[in-house]
């Protein structure tokens, strides 16, 4: 297999292994970025749970992005989980939570496809856990996406000592490709980071709902009108600082360290989870939000999250960069052309015709990113890699990635290929400047 | 004392004892709404830190709200705490986290304004541990707010059994005025809820940031790129409802509930906080946003929370209804208006002087309000209190509230006063039709 990375992040072939709620938001994701998508799920509802995350995905794709999205990727329903993986580029499996029956559908699909990087979307298995007793342990990773997986872009990726470095590299490759953010844990740990904070709220508020302190709607009035507005754009490192006033985060935990020691948190006791308190969750949460149904909130969730999304893009900030980083790939991949190279002396191409092809890559490109035209820019090229001589005249396909940098600069990578493969890799450094 | 809220919630005097982050931004709440603050805080910073604060949260206002703000309340600095509650309508503390402390400065605030409602910005502390040995407890309130108090609408209000009813209800009401959220608590604990939830995730990221799982700022992007942006629209457990798919919240109760058994939290155990701890986070905080000063940090985080503030309101959702139902408030007042009784018979106010003269109100408040000319308004009035008849052809004072309701529809109270007090209070329902 090579990883699609390898030749800048272009869609291949994807295999979801499971159709729920999050299974079907990475076969959406996979799809809007132009990936073909196998997906296999015993249950039958799995198609239409795909067909309306994928209308749910594709509606708010259309209102997040002014690019023009690529040509949308297929998606078909697999019989098996070997038929599915057969081919893949990449397999994500999104089963229950349970360790047995992961391991069972990781001895499925690596008897198909053993090279494939295997993504598990597990929230709280380790990697070492799920690649004990597996045919090929090196393959394995955790990818461990957030609801909904096409629009939020965090993915945690975990990988143990036998997982296979380079792997690990081009799976973050092809998922920072989608549009999304791997952040690398630096240790196994059960429920990675996020899940670990997540379960620390959820046990607390499990406590307020069963000590009748709060309602599961009051508990989200709690959350939404107050820290969980600052958190869509800082965390909370960064919101402490703040709080520390001018002098910042020593003079903050100096004056909040000692709370630690006072009984804040029920979490040193774990709430029985028993049918009393289902109950009494399940009827509040009816209360508070039955007037819409699933679909609704859905619709209601991905519309405001694509409206932070898009203010954040404005700001530059947060998750906002992650979307102008993705749009201009978009915009480069909807303006990727082929160009004829420059014939020179000899019947030998033109030596300069890797530099001359990227500025005419990047011309394209730029004229679908640019919309100030009385702005201009400024380029440095270099010739990063060559690997060889096109024939003069031929016709080369250049493909030119845009990354928004810091401040007023962009990043241009231009790949040049023929059929045979890679010709010569360009980069250039590009400063807008105000006319 | 007459609350402010008994004549519908109009600016009266606010005294703010404690000017750090948090007084700061109660002072600016309170002044941007029109009250009068006198601030008092024996530090020498305390001046320059409010008119930071009152800086960053006109700007903050001016790009939140397209109404026209109420004129500015003055703001003073007073030399001593009886000086500044001397004559408030309502008085915040926000000193620091020192239940002795709070208790000496309660004692002076309550010698010199024993009626006024007394909120504290705590953290931590109960009303029942406030109120021992007050003077007048009845009039102490928990009013916790959240940074910056100046934007975000959550302020958490509890009472205990010793808390005047009445004046706790007053209370409420005047946050209301200020544009806040009074979210009650039904009973009294400590660190009410959301700084449970908050004091939940804090010990679990110090954790991990001890136990080398992540530093401050992959913590951050966790929290950020992903479940920080679920809960700027939606809580824990609406947010959960959708995780369950179509089954909803029972559905995924039974498919989560067990993870409760599994250890994936470290917070049955309280993290040793010593100095290598904060040296750690303090340098790893640094490097993560050492580049921005505190104050370029506010103006981002404050522009970042205004446009998902104006995001919101367009979709009428979360904080967002309440932007745009103080936005209704401030139209109003600014439409306020003097008008005409008309005379009827025998030198007696036409009988239908109420409704004559809210109509008028109503339309002057909608001509600031209603910014599509092509739509208009179905209303039907009621009067719904008489207190007495003003001299014919009088002067008097009309208030019109506006308050949006779900869907197209506005609720319109109107308050007539003259120079001796109300006079009549009419209702109406407003529908809009498209024409």
């Amino acid at each position: 297999m090579t990883p699609p990375a390898a030749t800048g992040a272009a869609p291949g072939r994807a295999a979801i292994i499971g159709a729920g709620v999050i299974g079907a938001g990475w076969a959406a994701r996979f799809a809007l970025n132009g990936w073909d998508v196998a997906v296999h799920d015993p249950s039958p509802n799995a198609p239409r749970a795909i067909a309306r995350c994928m209308e749910n995905a594709r509606a708010a794709w259309g209102a997040l992005f002014d690019a023009p999205l690529p040509p949308e990727g297929r998606v078909v329903f697999a019989r098996s989980t070997a038929e599915a993986v057969e081919g893949a580029d990449y397999v994500q499996e999104s089963v229950s939570e349970s360790l047995d029956l992961k391991r069972r559908i990781f001895a499925d699909i690596q008897a198909a496809a053993p090279d494939a990087p295997l993504g598990s979307s597990t929230s709280g298995f380790t990697p070492s856990d799920l690649q004990r007793g597996a045919r090929a342990p090196g393959s394995i990773l955790v990818a461990h996406p957030f609801n909904p997986v096409y629009l939020l872009p965090l993915v945690e990726t975990v990988g143990s000592a036998q997982t296979d470095p380079a792997l690990m590299d081009a799976a973050e490759e092809i998922l920072r490709g989608l549009g999304m953010f791997p952040l690398r844990l630096r240790k196994e740990i059960d429920a990675h980071i996020a899940d670990r904070l997540l379960e620390a709220v959820w046990r607390e508020a499990l406590w307020l709902v069963r000590d009748g302190v709060a309602t599961t709607e009051e508990i989200d009035e709690a959350i939404r009108l107050g820290f969980g507005l600052r958190w869509a754009q800082m965390g909370l490192f960064e919101t402490y600082r703040i709080a520390g006033g001018e002098a910042g985060m020593r003079h903050f935990l100096a004056q909040f360290g000692p709370c630690l020691a006072l009984p804040w948190t029920r979490l040193t006791d774990v709430p029985p989870f028993d049918e009393r308190l289902v109950e009494l969750i399940a009827a509040q949460s009816d209360a508070q939000s039955g007037r819409w149904t699933i679909a609704e909130l859905e619709r209601i969730r991905d519309s405001n999250l694509t409206a932070f999304l898009r203010a954040l893009r404005r700001a530059d900030w947060g998750a906002g960069k992650l979307v102008a980083a993705h749009e201009g790939r978009m915009r480069a991949v909807a303006a990727a052309d082929r160009f004829r190279v420059p014939a020179g002396e000899n019947g030998a191409p033109d030596p300069g015709w890797p530099l001359a092809i990227a500025a005419k890559a990047l011309r394209a490109a730029l004229a679908g990113w640019d919309d100030a035209p009385a702005e201009r820019w400024t380029a440095t090229q270099s010739l990063v890699e060559q690997n060889r001589a096109p024939r003069p005249a031929a016709l080369v396909t250049a493909r030119c990635r845009l990354e928004p940098q810091s401040g007023e600069a962009l990043q241009a990578i231009v790949a040049i290929v023929d059929e045979d493969g890679p010709l010569a890799r360009v980069e250039q450094t590009l400063v807008r400047e105000r006319s």
